[in-house]
């Protein structure tokens, strides 16, 4: 399968919720090189439409292979649930989503067929999550939820207490009542409300995160040889913010779980 | 003062906050023709650093200008706490912005001289309603809250109800104690949470919304001659957003009191 290729995976996000997903990254593999993106200068992408999601996809996705990137992992559900298309047809490199590897895990888990899923507005309405569960298994029940709320909570820092739980509650009491055993997170801030989230639905309801999911398919794509594995040694991380930096290393803490103290500013064309 | 001038007044905001200050303008002149341009592919500005603020601003009031307008209103509070310098260098018609407006308002109608404001974590954190504040009377007290949850909720209409109430109750817990008998609405968004927050802080305290304090100004403006005023009979209204407009009939209709069922869509620049 050739030498190690040390250049390194690239990921980006609308913002600091996909450094959930390079913490799961990070510690499924230690030995790559990471530079995150995080378009801060237009997060949301959630609540934007499908077409202006598209074209700031495509200019991160520009940005990064610039860095010489081996992989490029869509760390946005949103991002993933419109502009794969895009981003696959225009890139040399391989593309990995949220949404397809987080579906994957539901469909195996549910056993009465009944699965949840919660997300933006932008990625409920894509449809994506429904569409990739249907095609892992066509006899599902999907029930969904878009929960704009739920963002601005973990990105306060409002993770639990009476808020988060009366928010919760009124966003997931359609699930409660279809029934289902299995929910998605389909949103990389939600790992930080599975507190709230678990305690609404109860112990028979399994959570599916799909940053984990994503990082089983990203090891999986090295372990197969699609692309080479880095050499011996410890990956190198990078952080790139589209905004000013000043609150990654606070942001970095919470959903990274390491404190990113140097974050890099640029400013992708004159967005 | 010279013949009247037919040029419309330009506005605009991050988003459709801002429609409510349109609201007022309308209301109070409904001679005067306007443009409003709502920046919804970068919406919210509130939580971005001032540099990002003021280049937008920069570009949305080129857009206005363009449109050969006669005055502009930056209907957006954070733009006006961080870009009006920038914009006012930048322009040669007159650049009314919410924050000295609603400044002045609450400066007269306290009595006991303890004044709150809350708005955006961007706005609160440039420490312009307090400059303001303090130049209109330099004995007040102010205390200030950043409210970041309360503009989703409003977009979502989640106005009314437990969780708007424990949400408002957690931000004006520091207001009830400091004692403040007037309280600035220092976002575009909060007017639609006023029931909410009325009742957190009881009768005795006034509501100062920036959005009828700035019509007021620019009435005044008017009126003095500084801007001359239209011809007589109807103004006409545009309403232009950077992202698709599929949103907009429902959220005019909740933030402007009137359906546009027309909105325009406009690509400032490759943003």
């Amino acid at each position: 399968m050739g030498p190690p290729d040390p250049r390194p995976i690239g990921v980006f996000d609308s913002g600091v919720g996909g450094l959930t997903v390079l913490r799961a990254l990070r510690a499924r593999l230690p030995g790559e090189s990471m530079v995150y993106l995080g378009d801060t200068a237009r997060v949301p992408y959630g609540t934007k439409s499908a077409e202006v999601v598209t074209r700031y996809s495509l200019r991160n996705a520009a940005f990064l292979t610039a860095q010489d990137v081996k992989l490029l992992v869509v760390a946005c559900n949103t991002a993933s649930s419109v502009a794969l298309p895009a981003l696959r047809a225009a890139l040399e490199v391989p593309v990995v989503g949220v949404i397809e590897p987080g579906a994957r895990v539901a469909a195996r888990a549910s056993r009465s067929g009944k699965v949840g899923v919660v997300g933006t507005p932008g990625t409920i309405a894509s449809g994506a999550y429904q569409r990739a569960l249907l095609a892992e298994r066509g006899d599902l029940r999907i029930q969904v939820q878009a929960c704009p709320l739920l963002v601005p909570l973990a990105e306060e820092g409002w993770v639990s207490g009476e808020v988060p739980r009366l928010v919760a509650r009124a966003y997931l009491a359609p699930m409660r009542q279809a029934g289902i055993d299995t929910l998605v997170l389909g949103c990389t801030h939600y790992p930080l409300l599975r507190g709230v989230l678990a305690e609404e639905l109860g112990p028979e309801v399994a959570l599916v995160d799909s940053a984990e999911a994503t990082a089983d398919e990203v090891e999986a794509l090295l372990r197969r040889g699609a692309v080479r594995p880095a050499p011996a040694g410890g990956g190198s991380l990078r952080v790139v913010v589209t905004d000013t930096p000043d609150r990654i290393p606070e942001l970095s803490a919470r959903f990274l779980g390491e404190r990113v103290e140097r974050a890099e500013h640029v400013d992708i064309q004159a967005g």
